[in-house]
């Protein structure tokens, strides 16, 4: 008879697996051919489609496309495309397919009717067997290796690494990016102090995440993690849609988690804090050594990153804290309840 | 000495003055010539900017825009060009702000770099004085009158209507919503049956509203409305997204607004009503006949009205549900706290 699995057996391991993925990426050729042929090709803009956890990769590839590449950039609803039949002109415009799985049918739709339409398309998932993978003309894998996990965690981060060295190499490449497995492995050290403040945290039925710019993705995937392993209701704002009505719902019976990078999305996030802080919520902060002096508590980034890599390193702590916090409140994160690992949506 | 306004007199004044408003769009000539100039440039994609509720019926025009011109679409993070000064390429773009007010200093300087950029600028507010009517070469005033309600409503559908009647024109004009301002005083009827329905969730702290395609932004909107007022965590998913993980929230205690109008879109719900009510939910659906027989009780829409037209009326009985629920909790939906008006986000 085999031994039960420990709980979290398989979401730790993978949170901690992370670094090594990302050395894998570090060394891996496969950038350059994708960037020369969208080079050649010189789209005028690019869309993206994704799901779930994937599409919060996707969002932080918007801001790299939008800040860094000069490019106009949007996130694309497949529903137009499947549900309502949709055939837009898509000439000069590069679609980036992004999912775990590469399975989902909606996305293996879009991006054949994108291509079909005149985009150049790109999947980048874990699986280059998948049907998305031969749907799109070009492929990036990310070398996470099979993700046993429901809730996607190195799937995630290697989706963000490979988009932002994709978007590196379109500027020529640089070696900005060889830190980050030493720094990831840094922060997953913050290990124990993650389970201390997730006993904070054990009652709490509601919170909101926040953050702004290369940092709201981050927000986002926090809140999906938090809400499939502790089936808490957490909402995530950008810090400027959250001043424009969701405010009101924040008082003390509601934590805000907080993300404040080094640079201007974290500066921005300023007036945000002060006003939570001011109506009386508990904030907790993962950034820069100042916002979590002035946070309720919280976890320090290393510093010297550059604000568009911190998104990489920032999600550690936040999945450390859902697996933490789903424990605390004896739920076991390997097994959430209602969800499967591939999700089929059409 | 003045008498106390009564509670909700100025949010439920606005949400029964909403078919008024759209006769007064309805009659009005501005749209054949703004389409007219933006027929003459030929943009090949559209990006749209907005923040809060403006934000949603950007989302609706986004899906119109896709679905009826056949045109690629995202939505705009305002903070790239604002705090991080990206100054994308953005010749042959159509960029449409939409603000109630027209006054949020990020929404003016995103136009202003979109102009300065090479993109033709449609700005779309109630208030033609504004910074940011005067910032874009275009505007088009979505006839209000004068919101005084913190919960904005009436500029809400006013938005749906002036952004769906601007794409109309752009495809040669119809009368297909000259029926709307009597199906919306048909629909404002069912007050009483709101009314009760409220007191159903009256103690509920977390909720989930959820719908597809044309739909969505009805589902984002009506979470807002019920945050502003009620101060619940309303979170907003489509079907397709909340099948990816946050499912797992859901069981007997949180209860899920459903939007399921005649259409694909509608159609593409069944999966997630099914998914839903297998966990425990309590569902309440505006649509159709069919699907509110099917939930735990709901307000039927007017039938024969075409899918996209359908959020213009969807949304009034989630906006008399935010009142009343608001109302049965003790609260002043005419005073939220922590709120006001006009948010000014850099």
């Amino acid at each position: 008879m085999m031994a039960a699995r420990p709980a979290a057996a398989l979401m730790g391991g993978e949170i901690r697996e992370q670094p090594d993925v990302w050395d894998r990426l570090l060394a891996s050729g496969q950038f350059a051919a994708v960037a020369a042929e969208i080079q050649r090709r010189g789209p005028r803009m690019v869309l993206l489609a994704a799901r779930g956890t994937s599409d919060h990769a996707a969002l932080y590839a918007k801001y790299l496309i939008e800040i860094r590449l000069q490019l106009p950039a949007g996130l694309i609803s497949p529903s137009t495309m499947t549900a309502y039949g949709a055939k837009p002109d898509l000439r000069d415009v590069l679609v980036i397919a992004v999912s775990q799985s590469g399975g989902s049918p909606d996305l293996v739709r879009t991006v054949q009717v994108a291509r079909a339409q005149g985009a150049l398309t790109v999947a980048v998932t874990n699986n280059g067997a998948s049907e998305l993978a031969s749907a799109a003309e070009l492929h990036l894998d990310v070398l996470a290796g099979p993700e046993l996990s429901v809730a996607a965690t190195k799937t995630y981060t290697a989706q963000q690494l490979a988009l932002y060295l994709l978007v590196d190499a379109l500027r020529g490449g640089s070696a900005a990016a060889r830190g980050l497995p030493d720094l990831g492995r840094q922060l997953l050290d913050s290990d124990d102090r993650v389970v201390e403040q997730a006993q904070r945290y054990r009652f709490a039925q509601r919170l909101v995440t926040t953050a702004r710019g290369y940092s709201y993705p981050t927000a986002r995937e926090a809140a999906l993690k938090l809400m499939e392993t502790s089936y808490l209701s957490a909402q995530a704002f950008s810090g400027a849609d959250l001043m424009h009505g969701p405010l009101a719902i924040v008082d003390s019976t509601v934590p805000v988690l907080a993300v404040v990078a080094d640079g201007p999305g974290g500066a921005a996030m300023q007036p945000v804090l002060e006003r939570v802080t001011a109506a009386g919520a508990d904030v907790f902060t993962v950034g820069t050594a100042a916002a979590v002096t002035a946070s309720t508590g919280g976890i320090v980034l290393p510093g010297g990153v550059p604000e568009e890599l911190s998104p990489i390193l920032e999600i550690l702590p936040f999945q450390l804290m859902a697996m933490h916090l789903a424990l605390a409140r004896g739920e076991n994160p390997d097994e959430p309840r209602g969800l499967q690992k591939v999700t089929e949506t059409l």
